[in-house]
């Protein structure tokens, strides 16, 4: 790979092993809790766009990140970023956990981000968490644990892909986004209803090829749906 | 964390660490084409749920993976997948990219991925391809090396996640999920625009700066338009 100018490393990006020998770590931040209640945990490629959307209407968080090289870039952009880790508690009470309504967790370590919400359902009981899973597997460790807002990290982004494939092999974007849409909420059911199983490994393959099936015959009904509504070039796009 | 049981792996993740002990590798395969001409480098937790969106639509890839115990995992579940290395030209060309009509490249791999799409573009110069992305360093690496089709690996379910924090905060879903639209819609303009000067980290910083203002406008702008539309509960749902 060419060498990447660094300064297309800010918005998403921790350039940790370039920063960190030049940076001295901040000095103890006082944390300030915000006045709308939201604190943000991680604030990379992640956390950024779901603090930017925040921030864009309105909603200032009290953010949180233990990356100093992180938080130096973030600052030339003019987020405001608290230095520090969100898994010590006095550091999250001091950002308001106590009388928030929101923890969002977009750490990248799953491992930590399992802690942070054991800690957080002990400690502060009522606050709401929101959580970025890895995968499945994460997500149901999550669930174990208490967390039903879950976001596996990387399934918005290839049913964005999955959508954009269905479209440049021929579909209207009206009904990739159709179709895109009708998959992702049976995929959301069947993961909640599969987190029973998750334990039983034969039941749990079983139960997997039958949603499966499921699912490609609610796609299939509403092909014919799309067909009756006169859209016959639409059912055998890649042909 | 808790021992996983082997079986919550399946879906999305590799287990190389329990399985390749264990196994040998595969046989050299036979890729044979498809019909409908996709093929898919990579099937982890990110090409998998492209590929099953494709599959239940009647789309038929060819599915390429080189972790073994990925492999063996995944055809227990149903799936067809060839083992093998997607960026041996060789193996590309028996997977028909000579023909084909779209190539998902979906590896978890940044590095490899951009080679790909070099050899690809190089050898098989007709071939469409729909690129995995790290994040916006990568997708403008990508883009360099003439791939215009452009998924950031966690962009999707960032938005998502954005979008139910505005609903826990008191915004209706159907105002949610038109402003993380517009949001997402003056993002992605706004990374082709400032692709041209990512290599200029003055001028990146101030046009980053001047983009997000303009979103945050257009937020603001977006508000009073519903406002008119009376729905004033929802302008200041956080207060």
């Amino acid at each position: 790979m060419a060498l990447t100018p660094l300064i297309m490393t800010i918005h998403e990006r921790v350039v940790r092993p370039r920063f960190s020998s030049r940076l001295k770590p901040p000095p103890a931040d006082t944390i300030e809790k915000n006045d709308h209640g939201v604190i943000i945990a991680g604030f990379g490629r992640f956390g950024q766009v779901v603090g930017r959307l925040l921030i864009a209407n309105g909603i200032r968080p009290t953010v949180l990140e233990q990356d100093a090289a992180q938080i130096e870039i973030l600052r030339r952009f003019g987020f405001k970023v608290f230095y520090g880790n969100a898994g010590r508690l006095e550091l999250l009470q001091a950002a308001g956990a106590e009388e928030a309504r929101l923890l969002i967790l977009a750490l990248d370590d799953a491992e930590v981000t399992l802690q942070i919400a054991e800690e957080v359902r002990r400690n502060f009981p009522k606050l709401t968490i929101l959580a970025r899973a890895r995968d499945r597997t994460h997500a149901y460790e999550l669930m174990r644990r208490g967390v039903t807002l879950v976001i596996r990290e990387t399934f918005g982004s290839a049913m964005d892909m999955g959508q954009e494939a269905l479209r440049q092999l021929g579909f209207r974007p009206h009904r990739a986004n159709r179709l895109a849409r009708l998959f992702r909420q049976h995929d959301e059911r069947a993961m909640k209803e599969m987190f029973n199983i998750s334990g039983d490994e034969k039941a749990y393959i079983l139960e997997s090829r039958r949603q499966f099936e499921l699912v490609a015959q609610v796609m299939q009904n509403d092909k014919e749906e799309a067909a009756e509504e006169s859209e016959p070039d639409e059912n055998s796009p890649t042909r």
